[in-house]
């Protein structure tokens, strides 16, 4: 069997270790790099940026791929290939100075946001995100791919689930949850969660939450965990697979999720298989997929009785003076309260939903050009009162509040309504593997899972799709029908409907 | 007057992002970073160090500077294209093939020398330090400058002062301090320094070690503390001045005077003029000069009674029950006790000089052939007998104590008593210069000295060398009779001689 010509080898090489050089770049910036060094620092991810692009987008290096390809190769070297030639086409449409621009662009309207949150003035960005609508939609009509501008986007995220999946699919979502929610609103019962916001020291929600990551399997030696303004994980290569959390003295709810949240992205991130360390292919599949994976520990896993009943005592340990006098099934009903709100990442699983999905709209139809960046504020505030029933005081806590549009991440949105599908669907499948699937939960057997995903999902890496994944777990298509079954099942038992 | 062609100034841009992305990736592998991620971060660093490489050492570039230096420049343009110039004629001789396999070498070595030092076996780093030696040799030989290979070396870290200097200089410390290390081993006065061991949360460590780098002028917001193996500071850029220590509970000392040491080197990187950020003369001038200015902090200012006097309350208030019954004047004392010790960085400002004479001593018998690296180790602990009166029990506190050979840098130590030896000199000026200098400390009015440095010393950056920098003080050349004077006058007080 042929083995693949050395010089596209080492040029691979360089290529992974460009892009885990930005990764841990923009993990420094994010999360303890200096207030004062972030606008130099921006200028040497825009460097390394265009640097790594270039080497990206070398013809030669394609065409040498082009040649390697036609040869006998292994079912690695040739996805291997593959994957390269494809980014190579997928970037080499999109001009060097273009790619700079942008990255200048995109860091300046991130930095306009934050401030635009911190004053609650949405004119201060109003320019940059045209600009970055407009920019993002030319770029996609460089492309020759018989798709609109906003699935072309889509597709980046999340391939082949477009806007003709996700149309009928969301709908259907809505149709089932605002009864659902209506119901809990009208309950008889309704959880005292007041608790939750007493004041938690943050040295003893970070003790709790790696208490929690060393339950579900973290490995800490080939992480780090920290802290940041927006948590994040990062999976810069699978021995350094990082996360960050953020903490508020009123919101232990918030770090123990989050912890779980971003564990979830890092056990995915840590088990894809080592053999793919230098082929360009030892990352997430997709991002629905890695969503998937996240969602799965923080709510199926997270959120559930039997995972609380093993780690209650932690709250009583960690914060004695409020917990001393809650029961479990306080605690246990307050956790999974439902109530409308406005931060997406705060919301409960009702809700969350909705939250994607009001998103997901209004991107539509910015790309489409039926909704003016000027009128954003508004149509945002309708569909809150619409859908939520409640209306946002202010842009910081509307529109303004999630950073991905003015970081020109459009279509990025669904897939974290994907993921939760797919956590839903995937759940279906580890119920009918294992029949005993809560008692596992309850006797704190969750490795069994992990070593279930390592097997099925995380250790292919890119070497699969998720739909071929999806596929070889008997999954044919995304279905919203186990999560509107899951989530209707959960709460109705849980408010007694 | 002509400006610098635009392709320069964007490759020099280049090379300075990548200058400060290997800056952050070292501190990231040194702070947090995950341990299992060393060997691939590893990797990571090589192929950043080969390609900034590619671009010093790029022929157009080079002849592009040429050319623009026969026109009419402004002294700041000329300057900073010699510089570049310089540093592609220096950087060129070596092929780039040569540049990377050291740099692969240098991370194995360092990487044993720790397992080595964890196991007090040298011999698991003796080949290791023949190549690392034979291949700087080889790389000195390719140049064509008059100089022995170790002088070369000795150029890199302090230009200009070689061992036709160190040589005289350093001999005339020795017969100053051993009769001084003698009278103070018979004073009939020893300070009680037993409390400085006792527990001291570490926690409380750094609160304390942040309130002594407050005191100096450390700007946190442009700059991070994180906590390290080996202490040390890097000058990402004046706006991302970073330090990390080490701690250990049972030694007070040894963190807060690193904290000065590491904040002082810190203060002359924040203090380089901004105006020289995109040149690539924003950076420190010498390495003798560099730790001139931790040294000035960590040991005129930090082991100086009037500091103390002003910062003794935070002992008291960080650890409280070691020392509610020790007075200022006992902690004085043990602060500035003399003791021989093996530890370079742990040894008192009389010893000090002796640590860094012997491992200068032997750098030059390991360079010059007449010691042969199967017999450092007994050397060494002969040296330590001779100088100190102290035998090394394991090579783990002997040669095996300090990376710095492990990784390549010899001709380096020499720049700490250069170092300290500027300081000494620098006193003198600013003794000269401001008649009340010890109640300026006393006062606490640290800012002024601060403040002048920044205007006679760190604003300069590269754009000065240390020779004209002292030139402009007043300090012809280098001279031990100021550090001589200094710990005679300050040591026979102490011990009341």
């Amino acid at each position: 069997m042929a083995t693949i010509n050395i010089d596209i080898l080492e040029q691979i090489q360089i290529i992974e270790h460009y892009k885990q050089t930005l990764a841990i770049l923009s993990w420094d910036a994010k999360t303890k790099g200096p207030k004062n060094a972030r606008s130099q620092n921006a200028k040497i991810q825009g460097t390394l940026t265009k640097e790594l692009y270039s080497k990206q987008t070398d013809k030669k290096f394609a065409r040498n791929i082009e040649r390697s390809l036609e040869k006998d190769l292994s079912e690695l070297e040739r996805k291997q290939l593959e994957f390269h030639l494809k980014e190579y086409k997928r970037l080499s449409i999109i001009p060097v100075e273009d790619v700079h621009q942008f990255s200048v662009i995109k860091a300046a309207a991130h930095g306009n946001w934050s401030e635009a949150k911190k004053q609650n003035n949405f004119k201060l960005v109003e320019n940059d995100l045209q600009i970055l609508i407009d920019t993002k939609k030319r770029f996609a009509s460089l492309s020759n791919r018989n798709l609109s501008e906003y699935d072309q986007l889509l597709d980046e995220y999340e391939p082949g689930v477009l806007t003709g999946t996700l149309d009928n699919m969301f709908d259907q979502v809505k149709q089932a949850i605002f009864p659902l929610l209506n119901s809990i609103r009208n309950a008889s019962i309704q959880p005292d969660s007041s608790f939750l916001s007493a004041p938690f020291l943050i040295d003893n929600q970070i003790k709790l939450g790696k208490k929690l990551l060393n339950s579900i399997g973290y490995q800490f030696e080939s992480g780090e965990v920290s802290e940041t303004m927006h948590p994040f994980s990062t999976g810069i290569h699978t021995h350094d697979a990082r996360l960050a959390v953020r903490f508020e003295e009123n919101n232990i709810k918030l770090s123990s999720l989050m912890f779980l949240h971003e564990g979830g992205h890092s056990l995915y991130n840590q088990q894809i298989s080592k053999r793919l360390d230098t082929t360009g292919l030892g990352v997430y599949t997709s991002m629905g997929l890695h969503e998937s994976q996240s969602i799965f520990w923080e709510k199926v896993i997270g959120k559930h009785e039997g995972f609380w009943k093993n780690h209650f005592h932690l709250l009583r340990e960690f914060g004695p003076s409020i917990y001393k006098d809650i029961s479990f099934d306080q605690f246990y009903f307050a956790l999974n309260e439902v109530k409308p709100s406005f931060i997406r990442y705060e919301s409960d699983d009702v809700t969350y939903p909705l939250h994607i999905i009001i998103r997901y709209e209004l991107e539509k139809e910015l790309f489409s050009g039926n909704l003016k960046v000027t009128d954003l504020p508004d149509a945002w505030n309708e569909k809150y009162d619409n859908y939520l029933g409640i209306r946002p005081r202010t842009d910081s806590e509307g529109v303004l509040q999630d950073g991905h549009w003015y970081g020109g991440a459009f279509g990025y949105f669904p897939s974290y309504l994907i993921g939760f599908i797919y956590a839903a669907q995937i759940r279906q499948v580890l119920m009918r593997e294992f029949r005993n699937f809560d008692d596992l939960i309850n006797d704190g057997k969750l490795s069994i899972f992990l070593e279930w995903q390592k097997e099925h999902i995380h250790r292919f890496g890119k070497l699969k799709t998720s739909k071929e994944i999806l596929g070889d777990l008997a999954i044919e298509k995304i279905n919203e029908e186990p999560l509107i079954q899951y989530l209707t099942e959960k709460y109705k038992k849980l408010y007694k409907l």
